[in-house]
């Protein structure tokens, strides 16, 4: 079984994560899975998960919660039905006490009956409606990282998670910023609508050309700085939080679901799987 | 102080809390609040609380959580800075393994150090849409309560908690469906788009004229009986789960939360507070 990207471009969700279970493909996961809801990771030993669900509660738009499993579970059955949190993302880091420790392509010896695993929607979903729509992106035009800046804007805390939140800036057509918004806004689990544009000194950003995560990007003429609500909140969040451990995926390495891109809720073939009779329960 | 309901419709959601705290309104809150959310309100020792958590996000239809407090803590600052969910709302029901066992209209002298306090939304929320474009509900025409089905579609299980999905039923002119879905899809926090419309047979309801809850409603000529996803399903979950206590809104008399019915996220003003100076952090 090959693994090149463009091989894996024609495959569904399911068979991108037969070659990434494999470990055949290892890279990240940008324009894969045909259309369907990509997912950054979060794994925590449950006795911190409570607090962190509040926490993706309080703060849905840096942290848009999709899916989580049972304590010491490693399936995610709602968001794909076989899909295995240990094997199915192409790369983790692997955290003790807030430090980067290991970067690996599996967590099955890591994986432990203490861990509860946590999906949350990513920026991919709503990059790739806007491009549908014509509108272009200069970091993927140019194969480059989203540029990411830590924010002054509070997250809400829970439990020992808090802290800023983290942003994610494009530039966008003035002209388009009300159709940015518009399409943004029905993605509600990939950051919904943008949090600010224009002024980043307004948000406690000094230097726009020295993001904190990611590469500078361009802002051409008549365009504006437009910032998101961005996944890199939650890890920051967590390795404040120095949890003895936490594993998350690679960034960019992200978890491909069943679910499609733009359903209403996170939830793989809810309806038409669960209408049983009535007798079972 | 006086609270009758015509005197309260023109208080904002603030005001109306401040009549509910001191019990000199203790009824129903349709119509109530301005245009606020309205939400469900489930609380439940700690031990229970991450698995409560986890079957929300599964069944997000029937259970669109919008706040939770911390262990122990009467307030939930995210839904209103000053909600005391002790007193907040205007009757409570008090149940004991699974069974109901007090009505309250306020539960200062129960709250425990392990409690912790859900909202959940309602479908007061879409109503109101749909009635500002002019659909008619036949159950508010005739002050009626909505009625209430045990479906055939099972939730997805969470620890202890699972169950038939309960399903409430609305008359629509069939002319007036993919207005009315469209509609009620910009609700995630209020049910959402409905789960089935057409035959009941279809979804385990045998007699539309027998609801589990409330009260049978007509179907006029050129009308189809319309399901949504309804709250009822995790009181059900939660009485049958049998935990040693749960204490619950009385049904119909709902937390009045200060977040706009159409906000795009369920915490209130949470942008402008939370900017602050970085250093702070």
């Amino acid at each position: 079984m090959k693994g090149s990207f463009n091989e894996l471009m024609s495959l569904d969700a399911a068979k991108v994560r037969d070659h990434i279970r494999t470990c055949a493909y290892r890279s990240h996961t940008a324009g894969l899975g045909q259309g369907k809801l990509q997912a950054n990771l979060a794994i925590l030993p449950e006795a911190f998960a409570l607090d962190f669900m509040r926490f993706c509660l309080r703060n849905p738009k840096p942290c848009p919660l999709v899916g989580v499993s049972d304590t010491g579970d490693p399936k995610v059955s709602t968001l794909g039905r076989d899909i295995d949190i240990r094997t199915d993302v192409p790369a983790y880091n692997v955290y003790e006490n807030g430090v980067l420790v290991d970067s690996r392509f599996d967590i099955v010896d890591l994986w432990d009956d203490e861990f509860v695993a946590f999906a949350l929607g990513c920026s991919f979903t709503f990059e790739r409606a806007l491009m549908a729509t014509g509108i272009t992106l200069w970091h993927i035009d140019n194969n480059k990282t989203v540029p990411m800046y830590r924010s002054n804007i509070n997250t809400v805390a829970a439990g020992p998670f808090k802290g800023p939140m983290v942003v994610s800036m494009r530039a966008i057509d003035r002209d388009r910023l009300p159709q940015v918004s518009r399409i943004c806004k029905q993605f509600p689990m990939a950051h919904g609508s943008p949090l600010h544009w224009g002024d980043p000194g307004e948000i406690g950003i000094d230097d726009i050309g020295l993001p904190d995560w990611g590469d500078a990007s361009s802002i051409g003429e008549g365009q504006v700085p437009v910032f998101w609500a961005c996944g890199v909140t939650p890890q920051v969040a967590i390795e404040r939080a120095l949890l003895p451990i936490c594993i998350t995926h690679k960034p960019g390495h992200m978890l491909i679901t069943d679910i499609d891109d733009d359903a209403e809720i996170p939830v793989v073939r809810s309806m038409d799987l669960q209408i049983q009779s009535q007798d079972e329960d």
